[in-house]
């Protein structure tokens, strides 16, 4: 018995906290940083998503310049610059030196960065692997800070090296995050290009140049048209978790129950609040702080209960049919494109859309469908069998739309399908954000969106395929024609070449009259 | 300018801290909350995975009693009780009420339990679905206490909801968690029931007994042996990463450098610490906390040159080929077993181990072969296809070994494939732990592993093929014997009986030949 409680003393001497930074630096696969190359591409997409992201919000056009310069083997410099408002100085330290700190988790609205983690975890990686600090320059359009910033990792803490400032007689405004990493620079299908090419097509308004490795490229805009800004929202009574609503009922400010639901929902009227309360069976006038613990749960219940309407969806902002095949037309070449955007739906009430776009034929490979998947305008390109997007492709029946297909397979080309999830919460299957967990009601959605678009398709496939069989018995017949011509002449006794004529405008007619059939 | 700036003051005052707990209760898919199916699962499965790990550590053979309950209709109470040392009463709230807090993530040592998330997530979505708190009931033998606990989300800190002493007059020592959650209750191969079994598999030593909504099973220990105690060893400098090393010199209690390397290293004796010193040009008699930045650089980069031995790896545990059998024959009906247990290998620094056991024939179905997967003796029931073990395993040509295989896929069976890695760090693709990341070393070595035990298992199934085929051959002779037999007797002049019987002893002389010969 002592024995055991000298065990037990043991083991409590060294329980301790662990801090998320260190959480993370230890697990940092989960945050993309796996292997060299898909570190290097994390590192330079977490600057640019944020980029994106706040000049967007700012609404202003984004101008984004991605560097990414090796500077000893297996080391790289990423330096990305955006025109967009800045940080001001007092919040630099911990928007890049903590983790877990940022301004979207708590909110429900379509972002592009949900966790607070992503700038933060280059920073931890950069510090990791090269002992540098991230280099942060902004301004508001005031004076210009310089940051050189580290995180105590230990206490998930921001270090501050350095701070200076200086004067800014342009008024630039905008944020340039630049840090050292040890990665690998490739090509190809997961590379940094691929993600700023991809990046590029659901951004169709940002103009991003990137100098790299291998020479500057510049992604030009598509459009000057800034997308819908996409507006914050209450909780929608059916997507909260009795845990939460006890938390709200807590710190609300309303001060009875009438207030606290229709202040802190969406879609709570007064009519349903009293129906809520009448259901729960607690007076409409308790003050919110003083639901006890089986009320709460009461409360929880009636909520979901009584009919609402769906969450507003104005907190999204898909990048919409005209946009995506703009988007598609720039980037591949094909010879039909069809898109679709869904209406707006819900899971655990969290509005979301989704978007298909499809490319057919040109110059698309006959092998597999190309696959491009993106959530909140931001492209997956990893783990893609993990994905609810590639599980809906597989189980929609191509075959339908003129397609080959094997079983639990992607199509067989000339094809590209661009999938495009949005809403206020993604649920990624981990914090590197590459893969969308599988809900039946994002599944369902997905894959009625790609029935749409492979249906609109299928009307064009047919049309050629029409065309083209009567193509093959025009060709055909002409072979004839003279031949023909020349029996029906003997027949006849008229000339063989006026017949031929004759002939010949027939078929001309029926051409013309394929073409402009509709399938 | 002045807008930018209001725009940049806006997107400020929005930012704020994200607590660990808040982080993890919204993104609880990440712990294995993901439907109702895998979440009770999970909520069970941690309490058991901790309940083992504490009663190994305190070297007592485990008996666990696991209790699933359905309260209401998808709610269920889970009790999971042991005979381990239990938890002293200063650190149970912080034990069960603190996301990122344990004993084991800063060790490296084998061990089931390795973030500080596992129990806490399962509290935390105890409270998320049905508001009530984790009932704890510990003893080390002194007096027994009963907590509840539940966790302050927004702050990560533990709520002690009660607490009482008893006394404890039968020395009662040990650990009982329970906890009511949202969850449903399934058969079959995702299960509570398979996962238990499969954890009596490679805990052999360990006694289960499951009450559950079917009715009570016990697991019965198949030995008594207790598996070696893992050794916690320092840290092998190929496997540290430049910020770590950083750390490491500001906190370390060594006065120079000579004794920093030789003390809070493994492998690293005084002539090798000289070695790195020189290399790095910096003086042995140092004081780590003065070791500059570029001359940290150059001691990181002097410690990855010099040729040091691999880590020790008795902080590994692995099962053993003999227990393995052992395991498999418990669960699985089978004509043969065998089992392989490869040399310690280092990925990254850190120890590793890969075991491989497979079950041939009997009552094994004839189609795709059963994969059993597991890290630090934990059964992997998820994400299979996100796991490298599943990948060495279709890139084994298991045609080689007698099997039928298709491209990229699982061999047919009658064939289950047990796979057991253990390494003081799992490189889990997530918090779920559900899944081995793909590192090119652990790959090599699952299929090293894998081909050793195919290799093995050819043998015997050659045998049965020869054996099969000899048997063969001796029926169709057997069946024309009678008349070989007259018709000699014709020609010699001799009884056909008598032939007959001398024929019969020469086949039956083949057959014992055949069945002792070895392939």
């Amino acid at each position: 018995m002592d024995e055991i409680n000298g065990i037990a003393e043991k083991l409590a001497k060294d329980m301790k906290e662990i801090s998320v930074a260190e959480f993370f630096e230890k697990n940092r696969h989960f945050l993309g940083y796996e292997n060299p190359t898909r570190s290097l591409l994390t590192a330079v997409k977490e600057a640019i998503d944020n980029s994106l992201e706040f000049t967007c919000q700012a609404n202003i056009l984004p101008t984004i310049k991605v560097k990414v310069k090796e500077i000893e083997e297996g080391k790289y410099r990423v330096s990305v610059e955006d025109n967009g408002p800045g940080v001001i100085p007092e919040k630099v330290p911990h928007a890049f030196g903590r983790v877990l700190y940022g301004s979207a988790f708590h909110k429900l609205r379509q972002s592009r960065s949900l966790f607070g983690i992503g700038i933060k975890g280059a920073c931890l990686y950069a510090q990791l692997t090269t002992g540098k600090p991230i280099k942060v320059v902004t301004s508001t359009g005031k004076k210009i800070h310089t940051f050189e910033i580290m995180i105590d990792v230990t206490k998930n803490e921001p270090i501050v090296i350095s701070h200076k400032e200086e004067e800014n007689p342009s008024h630039w405004h905008g944020l340039k995050v630049e840090y050292e990493v040890a990665g690998r620079y490739v090509k190809g299908e997961a590379s940094i290009q691929e993600y700023i090419k991809r990046t590029a097509m659901v951004n169709p308004f940002a103009e991003i140049i990137f100098d790299g490795p291998d020479g500057k490229e510049t992604f030009k805009r598509a459009t000057e048209k800034m997308p819908v800004q996409p507006i914050e929202i209450k909780p929608h009574p059916y997507g909260v978790q009795l845990g939460v609503l006890r938390r709200m009922l807590t710190s609300t400010k309303a001060r009875n129950l009438i207030g606290f639901l229709t202040k802190e929902f969406s879609r709570v009227g007064r009519n349903s609040a009293l129906k809520i309360c009448k259901l729960a069976k607690i007076s409409p006038s308790k003050r919110p702080q003083e639901v006890d613990k089986d009320e709460s749960e009461r409360l929880y219940k009636a909520m979901q209960m009584v009919k609402l309407a769906s969450p507003p969806t104005n907190c999204l902002s898909p990048v919409g049919e005209e946009d995506l095949i703009l988007g598609l037309k720039k980037e591949l070449k094909a010879d039909h494109y069809v898109a679709v955007t869904r209406p707006p739906s819900v899971y655990s009430g969290f509005p979301f859309q989704v978007e298909v776009a499809l490319a057919y034929g040109g110059e698309l490979p006959p092998e597999n469908a190309i696959l491009i998947r993106f959530a909140n305008r931001i492209p997956l390109l990893y783990h893609q069998g993990d994905c609810v997007i590639t599980k809906a492709v597989k189980e929609v029946d191509w075959r339908r739309y003129g397609f080959s297909q094997s079983a639990n397979s992607l199509p067989l080309g000339p094809l590209a399908i661009l999938v495009h999830f949005v809403s206020v919460w993604v649920p990624f299957t981990s914090e590197g954000k590459q893969a969308i967990a599988n809900y039946p009601e994002i599944f369902k959605e997905i894959k009625l969106a790609l029935q749409d678009a492979g249906r609109e398709l299928a009307k064009y496939i047919r049309k050629i395929k029409k065309m083209k069989e009567k193509e093959l018995r025009r060709s055909i017949f002409e072979r004839y024609l003279p031949v023909v011509a020349e029996a029906v002449g003997e027949l006849t006794d008229k000339k063989a070449e006026e017949i031929l004529n004759k002939l010949k405008n027939m078929i001309r007619g029926e051409k013309i009259e394929g073409s402009s059939e509709k399938a």
